[in-house]
């Protein structure tokens, strides 16, 4: 009766699929047998399933391949929801299985039945629904072939979400002594990926217009590190000669001329602004971060915006999108770097002038200010911490700032992450959970605020080693960014309803999943706390840096101010 | 630009909404203003949004009204989804206003933008979307009805969730020493629900049924307490002689003459099954727990079942179904119970003489068993100790099964609660949270299991005094449940994928909450600590009662042999 189930895992494990988050239910048992007796497949539990799920991301984020997740039915599928729209957004391939029961007990007020169709709406790139009785032999195809599907739909770009529904009869388990088996010749449908390029007419085409295009900047948004990307890149701008602008979280550190542009851009005079202006403004990648650089490119109206994306729906974030071009950001810039005259060199000198500038004005605001200890301050001193090859997690909402602004140490072979899909604080120590997990070899760094850590605590109950993982928690007892941001912090309701002070520590997490714990509350502290909380023999440890919200955002103000000053 | 958006709070005051449950966020500033600085509003505020929702679900279910729900944009609200489903489930009406970006910037990579139209799909009632913009009289007109249309949707029969999304552009904020105004004369949709009645012919009808059927049992759902129904449903009882069966769900206490049917239909033989087996099955409410009771009713195949539901879908739970009544169970037998013959009397005996038999059965097991301390008879003590009063919150999984079996205290006005509309443990905690603020006066108890308990945690995230909620919490370390029914336990999967051993206790919860912490491993103990811990003056307080799940396992099997042998 159960062989089509069973058959899933091995689908599962012959697409290369690895790694496999459960959460322990009973209508799921089928589904659970099938899973966690394969021997070519890691099955993780873990009971949160809105952890469970953000975990799963993790690690399907840093092994690049999808993850599957399995839950039982009710609303066990729906605490993934929010995991689900941030994998769809930030293209990251997971493939549910939520189990269910049959079609005919729906909506008959059995204990943990829902609407599980299509149960994650327009946040999945599609949905499934395995055939409730197999026994046809159209209906062993249907089963197996949807689950084909499902991995192919998953994993094809961009890569994304999807929910294979699973309606299961009772009985759930095998008879004693049975043996549960898999059809190893079950049917696969394998997915061989095209990889596009530009006609010889095409690229006739670009560059010419890129020839006469003027000033040309290029802005890559958020993407997982990319070594050949990155070369062709290179190649791309120094052929050019033209800028290349990228947030932290683009990972193009290697080869952006200007990174901080989230100071520069808050500061520059219009006068200023008006001579970086690009007439031809190209992108690729997903979301900025740097609020500055998206309203100076809504603000410079580019004539000409390309926007570089090989398949899914392209943005026009900046208000000015002229084309699309269907290829990979790799071959465009490879494809485009060929044959090519330099463009306008002086828009590269100025673009990397104010870059230049605002490194001084960083190392001098940070040099000369003897401030009382604040977040700020404290973030720059760790993140020049973090160890080499660390993958750096970077929670919302004032960590990523705070990242974007400072910018990851040089050298380090950093590469940088934040669920930038939706911006949620819901699953940011998850993520990185799920990251230490998929990696142990590899040092993973989260920081985080308060509000975003201790919404997500279920992250650490779970019975996994997470040796290399270091938190380093911000506590300043609430959403300090409302205190930061303008709007909220002029209003009485700042702090009942937009900071709402919180009184937690970590303290007790930390004593709750035997993680060891770094209190500090001055820089003398933070400094000798440091180098013992990275080491490697250290393990799963929070730093947990205290901090006073009103004190931060006076700092920021003055920083901000300095900014102001500095550029105007 | 803003008064339609303030208006929205005025409009929720005067339908008679009172209670708030906000989380902070950017986005959504103009709807904290509007709510946080109406007079006649109560707003309460929750950082994790899972939490929230189902806290607002709390309060609205003791209430008996309508709660507003407001979140900032992106995942935000789809952490809400649990509780949503929850409350279309179990018909609890919650409004939800969900701050959205406006639609022309969805899709175009901005922060915490997700695609938030029709957010909770099936399991909502309705979603409406706010007009962006406001200034055309048209759209003044279109943003007020639609928020009357949905507070009326969300508390018409049957009651559930309503969306409505509320798209908001720049500036949030009014500008310095602006006020804040609401439109007092604002527009204002009222519904008055009608009282739907039998006809004549319609009453002669079915009491000819009635009186032809045989033997008749009625079988009462999950509802919450209702005197004028029960005084209506023992008017026909006792006209009528026929046996009403109520789980602990059913708060049917005072009426029903059977309530142990967990017990005695798990025992009974096939025979003694069969001389229980109705003519005519009449049900209301909504889901049961007992599955004993609902498979004998299954088994039992009775020719005609009647519901009794004034509005919505009507569920064919035991597959007999073939009357729906649209009238109210009050009104449905009050006009039935008129001019009644009586039924089969012998019947009402029969059921009874087992009822009073599993009585007997019960006090004597528990009398002669001298058993290694678990938790099960620890669940007895403490639910004897519960004060009058009481609202009673029962925990998915063990914990509504335990009590289902041993009954509320009778005599006490004790109601009971239990998010049996989709049988989560994703809010069970959070549920109880919002029944403890929005009753100050009246004890709270909740009691639950270690994984419900710890998956829920931020029930206590938030500033609310709680003095009047007592948690026993059994901890058996683990998904004791699979340990207990048939099928995982026999796997050799058990402990790692379906119990998923978890080491966590309460203390430390407890220390972070402030809530006074009673930690108990014996039955002397637990006899010890209940009166101290259930006194008024204690405040908010957590009993941990630790047990060993395979003791627990042993010890329910002993029952579940008694059981056998007591009814065979």
């Amino acid at each position: 009766m159960m062989q089509a189930v069973y058959n899933i895992a091995e689908i599962c494990a012959q697409h290369g699929i690895t790694d496999v988050v459960l959460s322990p239910g009973s209508r799921s048992a089928p589904l659970t047998l099938a899973f966690a007796r394969h021997p070519d497949l890691n099955v993780r539990v873990v009971p949160d399933e809105r952890a469970a799920a953000f975990i799963g991301l993790g690690i399907a984020q840093a092994q690049r391949r999808a993850v599957a997740l399995v839950c039982t039915s009710g609303t066990a599928g729906l605490n993934y929801a929010p995991a689900v729209a941030e994998a769809f957004f930030q293209h990251i391939p997971l493939v549910i299985f939520t189990a269910d029961r049959p079609p005919e007990w729906i909506d008959q007020l059995d204990g943990q039945t829902i609407r599980q169709r299509n149960l994650y709406g327009a946040h999945a790139k599609g949905e499934f629904e395995f055939p409730v009785d197999t026994s046809h032999a159209d209906a062993k195809w249907h089963s197996a072939r949807i689950v084909n599907e499902a991995i192919n739909l998953a994993q094809a770009a961009p890569a994304g979400p999807v929910q294979v529904n699973v309606p299961l009869r009772e009985p759930f388990y095998p008879k004693p002594g049975e043996e549960i088996g898999y059809d190893k010749d079950v049917k696969i449908i394998r997915e061989h990926a095209s990889n596009a390029t530009l006609s010889p007419a095409e690229i006739l085409e670009l560059r010419q217009l890129l020839r006469e295009a003027g000033h040309v900047v290029v802005v890559t948004g958020q993407q997982p590190g990319n070594p050949g990307l990155l070369s062709a890149l290179y190649e791309f701008v120094t052929a050019r000669q033209v800028p290349v602008v990228g947030d932290i979280i683009a990972n193009v550190g290697e080869v952006a001329d200007v990174q901080r542009q989230d100071i520069f851009l808050a500061g520059l005079s219009k006068d200023h602004k008006a001579a970086l202006k690009p007439d031809l403004l190209i992108t690729f990648g997903q979301s900025l971060i740097s609020k500055s650089l998206k309203l100076f490119l809504r603000d410079a109206a580019p004539a000409q915006h390309w926007h570089i994306q090989d398949a899914g729906e392209a943005a026009d974030t900046f208000r000015s999108l002229t084309r699309v071009v269907r290829v990979s950001p790799a071959v465009f810039f490879q494809q485009l770097s060929e044959g090519a005259a330099k463009n306008q060199p002086i828009e590269t000198a100025l673009w990397q002038e104010v870059d230049d500038a605002a490194a001084n004005f960083l190392s001098h605001f940070f040099a000369t200010e003897a401030p009382a200890f604040n977040e700020f301050s404290a973030f720059r001193q760790s993140i020049a911490a973090i160890p080499e090859t660390t993958a750096l997690h970077l929670a919302n909402s004032m960590a990523v700032r705070y990242a974007n602004i400072l910018g990851a140490p040089q050298g380090r072979q950093i590469e940088v992450f934040a669920n930038r899909g939706t911006s949620g604080i819901d699953g940011c120590t998850s993520t990185a959970v799920g990251a230490a997990l998929a990696q142990p070899e590899r040092p993973v760094v989260l920081m985080t605020g308060d509000v975003a850590f201790f919404y997500d605590r279920n992250a650490f109950w779970h019975n996994y080693p997470l040796s290399n993982l270091r938190v380093v928690l911000f506590n300043n007892h609430g959403g300090g960014i409302f205190r930061i941001i303008d709007g909220p912090r002029q209003q009485p309701e700042l702090d009942e309803f937009f900071e709402t002070r919180q009184l937690l520590t970590a303290e007790n997490t930390a004593k709750d999943f035997n993680l060891r714990y770094f209190p500090v509350s001055s820089f003398a502290e933070l400094e000798a706390a440091l180098p013992v909380f990275f080491a490697a023999e250290t393990g799963a440890a929070i730093l947990e840096v205290f901090t006073d919200s009103k004190t931060n955002a006076a700092f920021f103000e003055e920083y901000r101010s300095a900014v102001k000053a500095a550029f105007a």
